[in-house]
């Protein structure tokens, strides 16, 4: 039985399974925290990998779904903001040295992108643009059936990319990216900037860890500075996403992420944004634009579409 | 002998050369005006075809090099600025109708980039991003080895892509685009807006025809609102082509058009701005940052180009 196992790494917990070839649902599967005292993080990820390894099973290879900057084509974890003691980390090989099987690594978002595109929302399209909005901006993209990798592996950084020169910081540090607006930090950053004008009214005045979800609420309350907020988000994103299509014009746009399920809130000031700022509309003819529908499961299954990837261009350059 | 025909149809000139597989130089070649009144443009391209297939020889297929926005996919120009008859013009049907062979279309600035990939500054490379700066930006990405082109032939538009929202009017109407800021046009103009201000100085307020060859021109001798002009240009393009490194991350970046060869006016504040908005410095290590190879022959090599691509994919897609 041919098995392989995927990983998807995130800042809060670690997800493990095993799958049988040709198939996504798991035969094991395995959730935990991403911190302990006890255990490095290595440590943790070998032993959750071990623990979804079915009896007797010796799997063909390993996919690992991680925050990036990373290079996928080392197997390097450049640095990564939730785990600050991993520069420069080799993932691929401390896992390859206990397991001796390939070892493949891809940036969460691309590999999300890609997921969704093997067994998501996105398949039967060969041109796909998969954006997560959550607390930053991450993207996947399919270009005529190939992943947007780039040279060493840093392509699909989305969210950095500029909307508005020295406009508002970003989490990167740099300004004016779609990230700094769009996102949930984005959306609450520019509450706290409004707020410190004393003469704007807000429910949200009074409330202690104003979130991105709690101005969601706010908003649907009616509360206007919550209002303003998704609508700035919308506005923006439609014009990233707007330039989106005039650089890979695909015919499916996916989007992920827990902002992304704000609902009208931000879809329709993205709509009329997108609208306004596309410079030819055969750009959104027949273009399909859809919630991703891997849920949990994306960079799971990913990790999963990774390694089937890989394994498929080493079965055809053996052929070869 | 295996002949392949190339057309580059440009605004203001029509080139057309016919060459034996694997070769690049020519065996015949032909230009002429796009215009006359004694032919429709139609007309004109068939009979350059023809004056270029050598006596006795059957072409295997002709590439034609258009200006966009058009799709590659049917062959169909959807409208071009300087042929304004021709809205959804399905010319490689039209060609094809002549010569009972295989007629393949792209956008000239795609082209280019295959073309520098595959005969000039490119070869090797196998993530490559090209721009040609001239009275417009355009854009040619080659990633993991393929030809960017999107759904429907309309990706790479990267001229017309944001980087500062409610910016200044693009030639396309939009506002705020790379090309707003960086073409020729987008120089022109800024220094046309300037000096409406009448406290402006500048040698540039006696000049008739203020083109960005004259602007660089003044700029040379020291004109102040020459100078600012480029350093504009350049400034936004870095914050722009930043942007394109975290979208496709290539290891070679390669400049064409006119406006690419002002030099020093342009280059240097595009480099300190490209440093500065670069979210991460892998996206520079070893990036190559070169002038075009193929000069006024990127159209017809890049045409080429397409047919050798077109032909590949046929031979791999019969043999499976």
């Amino acid at each position: 039985m041919s098995i392989r196992i995927a990983v998807d790494l995130g800042g809060t917990h670690i997800r493990a399974a095993s799958y049988r070839r040709d198939e996504t649902r798991p035969l094991k599967h395995q959730k935990i925290k991403t911190r302990s005292k006890n255990e490095t993080l290595l440590e943790r990820i070998l032993n959750l990998i071990e623990s979804v390894i079915p009896e007797g099973e010796i799997p063909t290879a390993i996919g690992i779904a991680a925050p990036g900057p990373l290079n996928p084509r080392t197997g390097v974890i450049l640095n990564t903001p939730n785990i600050p003691d991993w520069e420069n980390y080799p993932i691929a090989d401390k896992v390859n040295a206990r397991f001796h099987i390939p070892v493949y690594l891809g940036n969460d978002a691309n590999l999300a992108g890609l997921g969704e595109w093997r067994y998501g929302a996105g398949q039967g399209h060969e041109n796909l643009l998969y954006l997560t909005i959550s607390t930053g901006i991450g993207g996947g993209v399919i270009s005529d059936g190939h992943l947007l990798e780039g040279w060493q592996g840093l392509a699909g950084e989305l969210g950095h990319v500029t909307v508005v020169a020295d406009g508002p910081v970003c989490g990167c540090g740099h300004k004016g990216h779609l990230e700094a607006f769009s996102s949930g930090t984005g959306i609450a950053r520019y509450v706290e900037e409004q707020l410190e004008d004393d003469t704007v009214e807000s429910s949200l005045r009074s409330r202690a860890k104003r979130t991105a979800e709690l101005i969601a609420e706010a908003a649907r309350k009616g509360d206007p500075l919550a209002v303003s907020a998704y609508e700035r988000a919308g506005k923006y994103l439609g014009i990233g996403v707007a330039s989106f299509l005039h650089i890979f014009n695909p015919s499916i746009l996916i989007f992920g992420g827990g902002v992304s399920q704000s609902g009208e809130l931000l879809w329709t000031p993205f709509r009329k944004s997108l609208q306004e700022h596309i410079f030819n509309p055969a750009y959104l003819e027949n273009l399909v634009i859809t919630p991703a529908a891997l849920g949990d499961d994306a960079g799971l299954l990913g990790a999963l579409a990774l390694v089937g990837m890989k394994e498929k261009t080493k079965e055809n350059s053996v052929d070869v």
